[in-house]
């Protein structure tokens, strides 16, 4: 999947090409950080092109059986011959151990400051097939990812034996809930790619047996990512899970969640642990979803603050500070008119994300 | 006009009912500052009935004479005693004068550093008619007024004579070049209302002959109050007006201005005049207006940055480093895809705007 920007970097364009001439069939993964190779027109095509022809030559494959993923600046001319420097070396150091997956996890970091790697696994006659997924990204974040998504990146290696489109169907519903549903600062990337493999190894197959436990092995992959991702925010101080529930649809809920997490002014309130809820309503407010102010009531962590059009009677601005000032909290808004609800991570503006996004040399 | 913010102040929903039994009569304008008065409940809406009362009783009108404005924090329970008590120093500091209207112009502001007023006359007959205007407004700006707007406070007064539906058609185009036309952080209030009143007292009437140059001077005095409000927006270090055009409709033009201007990252390189015009064109990508990348061109002031889907090869990063250490300057992206054009006028986001909304006292 990759991202629903318009603008796309030359690397979706050829990976999406090459995913649509090979059948969904990838040898090699070729990624670099710090140059998106984005806005860089047919030199940028040309750029990303000999990246893959010169990987397929190094490891025996096909020009197109190789996908390739850029993060970094974007409209700075690509530096292909870098890529193709390094390759002798990348072959050099391939291997199948936790410490080579760590190392590709490390790799890709741009202002990442943790690598993120998760795991799962499910179970079937006996034997065993896992789902391993790394993930980078900490600017920029607000994936929207679309069928046939960037600058975060996604890849989820799977041993289970599986079809593309058997593949293509369990990612969609796993990103949606997962990749789909954070933000850091609201900014869609031109690169973000999630990106499924799976190499059969286990001899487990995916079918109506093992269906329903893969589904749920990926979705916990993606989860944990998606909330590593967030956690690893630039600047980030709390991580945010805005839960709202009673909605009369998914999108409605969806709308007013997506709101809130985009609003300056609640970003910056929890920075500080501030219990200004009123922001939180406003927010709500302005979000085109309709509701009645007066059904609403707004928690944060167990903690009623707004109920019946007002300020909680049981409003405890101390109490609701202490929530406020763990890491990792959640705001419930209830909307008390229908049934749907949505859950969405997000996470507080700091000076520091400022800082981070201001330096001129990035 | 008030804010179109689902969840409204009381001042709103009172100053609304008032507006309407009276055929839009304003004998009191009773503003204040320090507490919206919103998400307050019943208790809210009688503490301002109560205000209004008490005014009407000060200056010998009918309550619903009384148009009510307030500005500050959301949901906290409105100290109507502090209005009664200072209504008779309030009585006393009447006055017509230039000074009056700056006194007036000071006591509405919040986190304002500038007080805000404007002025334009037009003449007909040999008589002059004059619009004089004030407003306050730094932060949740992102005002948008419709038909019977919030935290941004605005009054117009002018002598012409005209009818409530002829000031309320001259009002809405005037308001919407002007404030909905600007943003500081994209959050849209609860409380921001736009009020003009005509006295009658010029003896010139609105009417076929005057109409054209009432409405131009109208729009002059919202220009000029609503740059002034972008222009001592919490933090602002840079005021940037956002051109695009060449679009096949305004709407489509108006969803990449506002996609930039509220993307976290377009804002802050803004902060430290950083040319980075990959993140504008990211931005426009994911604003969910259709357009070909290969026909946009970007400029920054005067100078071409993209252009054929790629750096301009007249990019001059120097140069365009000096245009954006201007305090103020135009971005101009022209789709070449229509007729239609649109101006919004936005700010950077700095560490400063940041530590005044995370200022836990807010």
């Amino acid at each position: 999947m990759f991202t629903k920007n318009l603008v796309v970097a030359a690397p979706v364009t050829v990976g999406r090409r090459h995913i649509a001439s090979t059948g969904g069939k990838v040898k090699v993964l070729l990624a670099n950080a710090g140059n998106a190779n984005c806005a860089t027109g047919q030199p940028g095509i040309d750029a990303c092109v000999q990246t893959c022809v010169a990987a397929a030559e190094s490891f025996n494959c096909i020009f197109d059986e190789v996908f390739p993923s850029s993060t970094g600046i974007i409209g700075v001319p690509f530096p292909a011959e870098k890529v193709l420097r390094a390759l002798p070396k990348a072959q050099k150091a391939l291997g199948g151990t936790q410490d080579h997956a760590d190392l590709f996890a490390k790799a890709i970091m741009t202002t990442d400051t943790r690598m993120k790697a998760a795991q799962a696994s499910i179970e079937a006659d006996g034997s065993k097939a896992c789902i391993f997924g790394v993930a980078k990204g900490a600017g920029m974040i607000h994936p929207q990812l679309g069928p046939p998504h960037a600058t975060m990146l996604v890849y989820l290696f799977t041993d289970i034996e599986a079809t593309s489109e058997q593949l293509r169907s369990s990612l969609a519903p796993a990103v949606e809930q997962s990749f789909n549903s954070i933000s850091i600062d609201g900014d869609t990337s031109t690169n973000d790619t999630a990106l499924l493999l799976a190499s059969g190894a286990s001899g487990i197959k995916l079918d109506e047996s093992t269906r329903e436990s893969f589904a749920c092995a990926l979705s916990d992959v993606c989860s944990s990512l998606a909330y590593q991702i967030v956690n690893d925010g630039e600047g980030v101080g709390h991580v945010i899970t805005l839960h709202v529930t009673g909605a009369r649809t998914h999108a409605e809920a969806k709308q007013i969640a997506k709101a809130i997490a985009h609003s300056p002014l609640c970003k910056t309130a929890w920075s500080s642990a501030d219990p200004n809820w009123g922001r939180l309503l406003a927010a709500a407010g302005y979000s085109g979803a309709t509701f009645d102010p007066s059904k609403l009531v707004i928690q944060i962590g167990n903690l009623p603050v707004f109920e019946c059009g007002t300020r909680s009677p049981h409003f405890d601005e101390a109490a609701t500070h202490l929530v406020m000032k763990q890491r990792d909290y959640t705001i419930t808004l209830n909307l008390n008119q229908g049934q749907a609800e949505y859950r969405f991570i997000t996470c507080d503006l700091t000076e520091e994300y400022v800082r981070i996004n201001a330096d001129y040399s990035t």
